[in-house]
C-alpha cells in the first residue's frame, strides 16, 4: 500500500512537471514565429526553390563581393520587418549575428523600422529577436539605452528639410511635421547606435520592399551623402529583387535612375 | 504484482491525461497569433522602442484630445488589420473594448475589412478576437446578426457613385461593378452595428495604411461628409504615423491636403 | 523495493516519452501556420461575415462560370502568398488539390512566387503546404525536379522584353537585368511544370494582390497572349476583389481597361 502511494505521488509530481513542461512548450509555440523550413522540407514541396535557394541565392546573390555579407543582412533584415515576413526572420537574426551585425545594431534597426514599417511590424520582429539574443547570450549592456549623447546635427540639411515638409503639409497635418522633426529627425535619427549611412541603408530597403516609391529619393540620396556608393545602392536593388521580389524592385527603378542621373549632373 | 498493475495502470492513465493535455497545448498554439512581446522583453532588444513607447506613444500621442481613445482604437484596429498585423491585435482588442468600442461594433469592423483589405485579413483577425471575445465574455446577442434592418439609402450620392463606377469600368468588369453596388454600398454599408462615419473611419485608416492612396479622396470625402472634422481627419493622420508608418502617411498626406482644400474652396 | 523500481522505470520512461510527444507538439505548432476559424468561430465573432462568406463568397462568386474552380483555386493562392496571408492557406492549399490543381503545378506557383513576390512570402509557403502535402500522401516523384528539360523560348519576345529592359536600366542595375534575363526568363518561365498561360496568371494575380499596378501592362497582355480571354481576366478582378480587397482592384482598373482597349485596337 505504502508502495502504491509512493508511486501515486511519483506519477502525480511526473504530472506536474510534464504539465509545466507542455505549458512551457505552448508558451513558446505562441510567441515564437512559425519558423523557416529546413532545406529537406523545402525539397519535399519545391525541389526547385530549393535549387534556386542553393545555387542563385546563396551560391550566387550572396558571394557578390558588391555589398558585404553584413550589409546584405541588414538588407535582409530592414526588408522581412518591413514586410512582416516572419517565417525566415529568426533565421536571417541569426545570420546577421554571423555576418557581424551587432546586436546593438539590430537593437537600432528594429526601433527604427517602427517609425518607417509601423509599431506592429516592429513588435513583431522584438518577439522574435527576444529569442535569438537570448540564444545568442546577448546582454543588456551590449545595447544602445533608451537616453543616448545623440550625434551632432547637420543644421543645414535639417533646415531645408524642415522647411520643405512645413510648407507643403505644415496646415495639412501640423502634428504629423511636428512629431517628424522633434521625434525622427532630432532624436531617432541622431541615436549613435547604428551609423547614418546604416541607418539610412534600412529605411531605403524598407522603402524599396514596401512599395513605397515616393519617398525614395529623399532618402536614397541622404544615404549616398551619407557614403553608400552608387555600385552597393545598385546591388542594394539586387539583392532585393530576390527578397522583396522582383515588382517592387523594378518599381523602385526608375526613381533610383534618376537619382543617379541627378547627382552625376549636380 | 497486482500493484504493478496498478501502479502501471496510473502511469498509462497519466500518458493518456498529458497526450491530451499536449495535443490542446499544442492546438491552442496553431491557432494563437504571436502575441505581443512584454514590455521586458521589447526592453530586452530595443530599450529606446520601450522608451518611445511609453513616451511618444502612450504617454503623449494616445493622449492627445483631437481624437477620442475610442476613435484611436478603431484606427489602430483597421491598420492593424488592414496591414496583418498580428503580434499586437489580441493587445488592441482589449485596448478597443476597455476604450468603449462595442463588440458588435469590432465585428462589424472586422466584416468591412474582409471586402476593404481581402478576405484572408478578415479571417485572421476573427481567429484573433474569438479568444479575446472569450475572454470578455462577449455573448452572442451582443452581436449584430447577419440579416439586419439596413439604414436609409443615400439615393443621391449613390446614383452619382454608381454612375461614376459603371461608366469608368462597366465594361472592363460589369460583375466587379455590380458587387460594389448590390454588397457593398446597397448591403454593407447600410448595416447600422457600425455607424456610417465610424464605417469611413475605418474605411481611410485601411486605405491609409495599405498605400492605397487613389481611393483615399472619394473616403476622406465621404468620411468628412458623415461628421469627421478636419482637426479628427488631421488626427487620424498624426495617430496612423506611429501605426502605419511615417512613409504611407507621408504618401497620403498631398491627397488629404487637396481633399481638405477642394471642401474649403467648395 | 523492486517493485516500487520498477514503477519509478515505467514513470520514467512515461517522462521520456512524454517530453518527447510535448516537443513536438511545440516543435509541430511552431512551423504550423495559425488556422483558419471554423464557421462556428466566425459566426462567434461576425454572424454577418460568416453569412458573406457562406453567400456571397463561396455560393455566387466560386460558383459562377466565367472561371473554372482549378483558376480560382490558383488565383486565391497566388493572392494569399504574395500577401503573405497564412490563416487560410492550409484551407486553399486543400481547396486547390480538391478543385483539381496538380501538386506538382502548386509547388512551381511557391517557387514563382518566390521571384514575384519574395523569397520570404515562399519560404512561409513551404511551411504550410509541407504540411498540407503530407496530409494529401503527396510522393517526391510527384514533383518537378529542379532541373527540368525547359519549354521553347520565344526568341522574338524575349529579345523585345529584353531589349526594353536593358536600355531602361541597363546602367542603373546591371545585375538585376541579368538576373531577370537568365534566372526569370531563361529558366523559371520555360520550366513546363506549370503551363505559361498559368504561370501568368499567377504573376498577375499577385501584381493585383499586392498592389503593383506598374508591371500589370506587360503581363496581363503576356498572359492574354498565352490563352487568358478577356472574360476570364475581368473574372480574375472580380474573384480578386474579395480576397485582395476591393481597393487593390480598383487600382488595378483603370490598367486592365487601359490594355483591353488596346489590345482591341491592334
Amino acid at each position: 500500500m505504502q508502495i502504491l502511494q509512493q508511486s501515486l505521488r511519483t506519477t502525480a509530481a511526473t504530472l506536474t512537471l510534464l504539465a509545466a513542461v507542455c505549458a512551457q512548450a505552448a508558451d513558446l509555440a505562441q510567441f515564437a514565429a512559425p519558423g523557416a523550413p529546413t532545406p529537406e522540407e523545402v525539397r519535399a514541396v519545391a525541389p526547385a526553390l530549393e535549387h534556386y535557394t542553393r545555387n542563385a541565392l546563396m551560391g550566387d546573390l550572396w558571394q557578390r563581393p558588391q555589398l558585404s555579407k553584413r550589409d546584405r543582412s541588414i538588407v535582409t533584415l530592414a526588408a522581412l520587418i518591413a514586410c512582416n515576413q516572419q517565417a525566415e526572420m529568426a533565421y536571417h537574426l541569426d545570420l546577421a549575428l554571423n555576418n557581424g551585425v551587432k546586436p546593438g545594431e539590430i537593437s537600432e534597426l528594429i526601433t527604427h523600422l517602427a517609425f518607417y514599417s509601423g509599431w506592429g511590424n516592429a513588435m513583431a520582429a522584438v518577439a522574435i529577436a527576444s529569442d535569438v539574443f537570448e540564444r545568442h547570450g546577448v546582454k543588456a549592456e551590449q545595447l544602445p539605452q533608451a537616453e543616448v549623447e545623440p550625434l551632432p546635427l547637420d543644421e543645414e540639411a535639417e533646415a531645408r528639410r524642415e522647411t520643405l515638409v512645413r510648407e507643403n503639409f505644415g496646415e495639412t497635418a501640423p502634428v504629423v511635421v511636428q512629431f517628424t522633426t522633434d521625434t525622427l529627425f532630432h532624436d531617432l535619427w541622431l541615436r549613435p547606435g547604428l551609423a547614418p549611412r546604416d541607418r539610412s541603408l534600412v529605411t531605403v530597403s524598407a522603402l524599396i520592399a514596401s512599395g513605397q516609391v515616393a519617398q525614395i529619393p529623399f532618402h536614397l540620396n541622404k544615404a549616398m551623402d551619407s557614403g553608400l556608393t552608387q555600385t552597393q545602392a545598385s546591388e542594394v536593388l539586387t539583392h532585393l529583387a530576390f527578397y522583396a521580389g522582383w515588382p517592387n524592385v523594378f518599381s523602385a527603378l526608375p526613381v533610383a535612375k534618376d537619382v543617379f542621373a541627378k547627382r552625376v549632373a549636380d
